[in-house]
């Protein structure tokens, strides 16, 4: 059976994806939901071929320019670096920034090789050079890598007269005190307003 | 992003891939694995040209009849009777048996109105009256449906003269017995040997 193994092999690629849920997704697209693969597959080949980076922020664009970098409406005087294109989405369906964006190429990780040049930070200067950009918002993840990332890109920012600032670190919304990790805490009292 | 958010919408078809899962796969393939998302697109519409039912065994070919029952190598006196072409994957890769299969289209469940008539027990009739049938092995799964699935079709078979069995239950291999569950502790020391 070449093409049911070839599927399941494909299937194997999506993250979180092992072979027995592959298998299980091949045998219940092949058996009970064939529209599912058919709508499956076109949907790839069209977002293959419609999603491109954004010239100007380095985020997904369906066009060589993406729709927030052409909102002309938007606040040039903010422009906020985040880690991933699903960041740079999930910061916008807050609904609570009207800046523009800068998508990097990950975080730095001097492990795996990935210095400031590798995640894209002369673009991001380049960018940032925009006489109209007053502050930068580092939204990196709070994470060991995501802070030497805004600690780096922070640094040159800096340098060049920008000012430069980070997400709240805090106590999460609907969560019980209790419950809070002790750095979060540390963090949310330093910063009580 | 119309192209992206389509693609969401596709992955969330597949078993087990919610809203989440299915943004974090459709942001990996289009940001970090573009090939992956090619190879899963050709192997979807590769797969759902190539693979169709078995007018034998109801199971998955990609042929009019399927490789198993093609292969006139195997012990035309045993039929095995599974639920989904999974199952029958299953007991292949098992390595243990060599004699041919009857693929049902799942197991009996009156709650949701499918009746013997509808899983195609008339079809397994018509494949179990081969002359050279003499055991149909009920290899359905030992759940409350599985169950009566089995016992209704093994009904109907042995009226028919057929020599009806079922898998042994009994402690999984590799198991201690102090985490086996009390029934089937209980059909082990039945069927003791």
């Amino acid at each position: 059976m070449a093409a049911l193994e070839h599927l399941i092999d494909a299937l194997r690629r999506l993250p979180g994806v092992g072979q027995k849920s592959a298998q299980r997704m091949a045998y219940h697209l092949l058996q009970h939901d064939r529209a599912g693969a058919q709508q499956l597959a076109a949907g790839l080949t069209a977002a293959l071929a419609a999603v491109q980076t954004c010239s100007q922020c380095q985020g997904f664009a369906e066009a060589p320019i993406c729709s927030v970098c052409s909102d002309a409406s938007r606040d040039a005087s903010l422009l906020a670096v985040v880690e991933t294109p699903a960041d740079q989405a999930v910061l916008e369906r807050s609904g609570s920034y009207r800046g523009y964006y800068f998508v990097l190429g990950g975080r730095v990780s001097p492990i795996d090789g990935r210095g400031p040049r590798e995640i894209g930070a002369e673009a991001l200067l380049a960018r940032a050079a925009n006489s109209r950009v007053r502050e930068v918002i580092l939204a990196t993840s709070f994470t060991a890598e995501g802070e030497a990332t805004a600690y780096v890109l922070g640094e040159a920012l800096k340098a060049r007269g920008l000012s430069v600032t980070r997400l709240a670190r805090g106590v999460p919304v609907g969560s019980e005190l209790e419950f809070v990790d002790l750095g979060t805490l540390a963090h949310a009292l330093a910063d009580r307003r």
